[in-house]
């Protein structure tokens, strides 16, 4: 059973440079005056549904259980997609349908099969009174997280979804035995490629910890554990702090010096052995 | 009657990179250890008092009652400029003399009339024990909207200002019946240029909601509902959600597409109606 | 005695666009439900310790007495780096073993002896139970920070440490009687561009108020006391509000007006008196 511990995150690609993040704590403080707001990030690049996923998953479990989270990235606000609240016996989400959840849900089902709850927000009666044609994030998405936190069901403000816009995320696929193809989902401050490539796929396609990487014309040795281990600026591969393969440049960009940016694909292969 | 909820919220143009902020936040803890603090935007332009007038009016009335906004956009820190906090039963704000309140004061004695005070902040006892020329924010600012916040009342911190400083609003024209001219007075983050012309200005210059925007030389045509509702990349204009006319382009930047930027100005007429 | 406040401030150079410091407090709260957070910035420079160090020292005393200071600029995680916590009867820090709190120890020491400690995190059982070899502000220094503000005593989660590394600071040099070099520390939001030169160095290089700054071929007159003093685009000199020399430009930027950056370096010397 969920139950709500008052924290409230908020994912959205506003930025901090205008006043739309500020609106919808207000909102939240309206509703929810005992909840406590982290920005958990506003950088997401506008309107990429798949990058805001990747880091909502990539660290949403780290905070405690009963947390809600408030995902606002919707290239598609006041059109007919639907708005959505998720819930886990673990954590909470609001957002768009537009695939944001896609991963989440579907993990949490593997886990918790039918104490997953998908809820289409309809009930104007949880909203704020007036709804704006170009920002649910404040008029309806903020008041309702600011429910959840304060322990309104969700069946109560909304109806069940089965058919949950799924997100096209990019799989990971074995082109041979022991070589598959990866593609960059993030680049993240210090120029790190975070890639779709986890440890369990290294698993599932036979690859080990043996590894080399080809992206465009050049190679990357074998994986290693930190980013400190190589010569500067010698592009590196390792497994990151997400549980994805990272390509890496210590104290450098390996976006920059690789020249890639995200879409970008690669082959890994497991590494030959030099016959002794 | 004004009372303090414990928030404050904090507009600067000091950015987030520097530790300006956090120095504020600090004199405010150790003044107010209860007190919430939320970020309001400290994006503001450099010195762009306007900008930043706009950004606090189109949202600082979603918090809740009783809220302290703490508001530091002042290109004119240690010269003779005053200091000012301004108190409605609703809300106070601490800032200074510098057109910041305008709109805000103006807007909140149609509702209050004279239960709106304004005071010149005169009385060191309530400051840092030591005053900076450069730092108003840290030194005067912050220590006031902290005793605000828990419970001083105004007068005792000083004494009534009946001159407040005029922002010069740039205020929409009506050029002839049927055509106003109007001026971008702020873009956001995805590049929607936010101008100067409400709903109000629609009715009052006999407008209504089928209008044609002409800017530079490209024409757009009458208010769609939502970004999402004409071709990608072109141009349209809508009633954003803080109630101004917006110039924006689906899933792009209207900024960039239309190559104008902030203070630029249009021209906003009534459609002509085809005959039948 | 140190006695937490359970105010947490963050430090990182993990910029704000990626899920780093959510992470970080998302841990957090799981450990310690009451703390408060506070970013204090998170735009230092990647891995640039000496900055770090600045932004701290210039405004951690303004945070009431009791606060913990989570400080992650690690650009050698993973290597044998260590992990540290230091304590004073007034803060706590915690970061890596890189030279981040030189300056403060050595000015802790000489306000309270040997009641500030230093200590080595060495003990697992505090940190997350899997520790990743590129995220400790994740699975050590958060949790360590946690544990702090809710009371955990330092001698309980590592040992004393003698041999701290120490930052390579850039100390202000006197050439000649009433002659000295500086540099420049770091550059704000404004392009103001402040330098290593304290008021306690004016003083003991016996300069005094009344000096010239020559940087590149410019000559920059005396100490104003604050930016409005002169007029537009015309650098200037003055005491900033952290105590030290900066170079700035009244609504412009020094730092573009001058053509410097961070490191560059200038002459101050005493100004000549004109005979009557």
């Amino acid at each position: 059973m969920f139950e709500p511990n008052g924290i409230i995150t908020l994912t959205t690609d506003f930025g901090v440079e205008d006043a739309y993040v500020a609106i919808m704590k207000g909102v939240i403080m309206a509703i929810a005056p005992a909840a406590r707001l982290i920005d958990y990030t506003h950088g997401v690049t506008p309107g990429n549904v798949i990058e805001a996923a990747y880091l909502l998953q990539s660290g949403y479990t780290y905070f405690p259980r009963g947390t809600t989270h408030l995902v606002v990235v919707d290239p598609g606000v006041g059109s007919d997609r639907r708005a959505l609240a998720v819930q886990t016996p673990e954590a909470a989400f609001v957002g768009p349908d537009n695939g944001l959840f896609t991963a989440i849900v579907a993990d949490a089902r593997t886990r918790w099969a039918d104490h997953v709850q998908v809820v289409e927000l309809n009930d104007p009666r949880f909203w704020l009174s007036s709804v704006s044609a170009t920002f649910h994030g404040r008029d309806i998405f903020a008041p309702v997280a600011a429910r959840i936190a304060t322990g309104t069901p969700l069946r109560d403000m909304g109806r069940p979804v089965v058919d949950m816009v799924q997100a096209h995320m990019v799989v990971p696929e074995m082109q041979q035995p022991g070589v598959a193809r990866g593609e960059i989902i993030h680049i993240d401050r210090f120029g790190n490629c975070i890639t779709n490539i986890t440890y369990d796929h290294l698993e599932r396609f036979g690859l080990g910890d043996r590894v080399v990487v080809s992206i465009i014309d050049q190679q990357l040795p074998g994986l290693t554990r930190t980013y400190t281990e190589s010569p500067v600026s010698t592009p590196i591969c390792l497994m990151g702090s997400s549980g994805h393969l990272e390509l890496a440049v210590c104290n450098g960009s390996a976006a920059r010096t690789l020249g890639v940016d995200v879409g970008d694909r690669f082959m890994i292969r497991r590494r030959m052995e030099r016959t002794a």
